[in-house]
């Protein structure tokens, strides 16, 4: 089969944005394609990763009004929920759109836009997504943090530390990506002083609320090199759900969906973990960055801590993951941060990354919905037909 | 390419519920896999069809919530929101997960809870679908509705009575159906004597606030086969969308969404609208049985409203449309409709429609989201796997 190839990627700057939903959508659509080879008539299908536009600013029908935005008329339109990793299902929706035959060209945005809410009303939307039992309890997703954050300290005798490394580094990540919310650096004191949200994790634990959008332009790989030279394609992709009462786990240091759906890419990518070059993480809080290196098998389970500590997970180090700066720094708009994991990746491994550009040819993104409620994984590779190019010219002058 | 086929589906009861959204959800999914062939830890992506249960009651993260109750984990899910036409987006969806090979077996529920809301809070979250500009001023879809018809029936010289033949064939019709929110007749006088919503609309011509769920279990063909003799097969299916701004059409008695879905989904199945029995359109409001019954290319532009009076289309005419009840009669919980159009389908061509069924083989849903601003298009085939058996059997007895 006909894999299926991202051939251009954009995001708006995260941050405190002004506007509505549909103006993010739109600038991020409009990035992706104006000045591109591929022209609005092209576009079959138009997805948009959403969470809560109807909750957040009463919009609904979104998916319609940004095809008329973006004039796409008549392309399919539907908008994909699946909480915090809706522009990971946006992702395996437009794939799947692709794959299956029914659209030659789609194009996915994904977007939220969140700040002109205040923290609490944000916060109870997106505890919305909790089972209504916990809910009732007044449980939010940064307690299920604290919580899980103890016993994994405790379980792995890791020092507290060391949390605050995966914050000190995805903020020295963001300093290089013009998007983030947050382009400075934090230190270890300050993580460790900053104030105490859900014991044991502090302010600078947490991902912050964000505005913003982005966007990837999807087809067949047949299709890609008729239109440019620089691509990356996607050679595995799998989804998968957890337990969605999350005090149901038997360990709450693993994340059974972050397992299964990377089950499901690694075998279709026909790869094992030791051969992915970097990761975009779902950082929401650095908790959740352990978990995922771990139960995505990047480490042993209660080792992703040592790595982050060894610098391991740096920018420079073995296995860099979010060198886009994560949602830590570079902001969580919660329908935008699986979509603006894969545009990470298609930077680096297109080559276009800028000061933050790294040697890689196979990355993977890792979505998680609620507490690792639902997961979605994307493998990407990139640079094989460059490279194929080179080789083949590398024969060329030496068949001269 | 293995084609997909439905070889289960189910309904709830339509009309005012107690309970959830997630509670009819998980009946509808209970009764599609309950005692049928295929156990839940077969199904790989669970799809979720809902337009507005964040509005409506709060709840976020429905299809993780409704995986667990049904104990489908780790399948992935996902919801899907086309307004409504969320339905018919997630047999799109369910289909496309299937024929990309990302799951041999995928279960699409769609469903909605309304009546807690009053009909004015009810009717001021659909509108929120409709462009900003029109929202503003005013504009539901009852008010589109209301505007459209007046403008029908003068550009076709159309009595306002055939309006209401609609309400009364559907209103028929949905005696037989078990599952309506009404299972009684109207006569024509007490449409025309009913109240006046929306000039020259009456309550009779609009569709009830619904309760309800609908289930579909898809898989390929080849799979089909192994678990059952009766299964309907998708042979065409396609989606567009039309002008967001209703005002922005040149002619509004055309929509454009219609046509474009319509055309991909005849082209797909390789046959013409002279070649489909019966079809489930999405008549809202009276007047959009007449809109899609030309713009699908069963009756020349303008003459639907003659076929109305003629009783073509009433379940013993030549081509019955609406054999369910139609959104009039049977209700409208928004993200279940378009998979309830498939679940009548599914009923009529696998010969158990019980009083409502007819002779046919090859049937159309068309479901409508804002007022034809999104538009799905689904053409099923059934019992050919039967009749080929049948055939088979005669030609056994024809060699002896």
């Amino acid at each position: 089969m006909d894999r299926v190839a991202v051939i251009a990627a954009s995001m708006t700057d995260f941050g405190q944005r002004d506007g509505w939903l549909r103006d993010l959508l739109a600038e991020a659509g409009s990035a992706c394609i104006d000045g591109g080879p591929v022209s609005p008539s092209e576009i079959e299908h138009l997805y948009v990763s959403n969470m809560a536009g109807g909750e957040f600013e009463g919009q609904g029908g979104i998916a319609n009004l940004v095809a008329h935005d973006l004039s796409l008329l008549p392309a399919y339109t539907a908008r994909i929920d699946q909480t915090s990793a809706s522009g990971g299902a946006g992702v395996y929706a437009a794939w799947q759109s692709v794959a299956s035959g029914a659209a030659d060209m789609t194009l996915l945005i994904g977007g939220e836009k969140m700040t002109h809410r205040t923290t609490g009303e944000a916060t109870d939307v997106i505890a919305s997504l909790t089972h209504p039992v916990e809910y009732k309890h007044g449980v939010t997703l940064p307690s299920f943090a604290g919580l899980t954050a103890r016993q994994y300290l405790h379980q792995y005798d890791a020092p507290r530390e060391s949390l605050a490394h995966v914050a000190v580094k995805n903020h020295r990540n963001g300093v290089d990506n013009p998007h983030a919310q947050f382009q400075k650096t934090v230190d270890i004191e300050t993580v460790l002083e900053s104030p105490l949200v859900a014991d044991p994790l502090r302010l600078y634990d947490f991902c912050p609320i964000t505005d913003g959008a982005a966007a990837l332009l999807l087809c067949p790989e047949s299709v890609a090199t008729s239109y440019t030279d620089s691509y990356a394609t996607i050679t595995g992709i799998g989804g998968a759900t957890d337990t969605h009462v999350v005090h149901e786990r038997p360990d709450p240091t693993v994340m059974n969906g972050v397992v299964s759906a990377a089950q499901q890419a690694y075998e279709m990518a026909d790869i094992s973990p030791d051969s992915i070059d970097m990761a975009e993480l779902h950082d929401m809080f650095t908790i959740l960055e352990f978990l995922q290196a771990e139960d995505l098998g990047f480490f042993e389970k209660g080792e992703a801590w040592k790595a982050a500590m060894n610098d391991i997970t740096a920018r420079d180090g073995d296995l860099p993951v979010n060198t886009s700066g994560g949602l830590k720094s570079k902001g969580h708009p919660l329908g935008a941060s699986g979509v603006a994991q894969v545009y990470e990746l298609y930077q680096q491994l297109c080559g276009t990354a800028g000061k933050r550009q790294i040697n890689a040819q196979t990355g993977l993104a890792c979505n998680v919905g609620g507490f690792g409620n639902c997961v979605t994984t994307t493998i990407l590779e990139g640079r094989q037909w460059l490279m194929n190019q080179g080789s083949l010219l590398l024969d060329m002058r030496a068949e001269r």
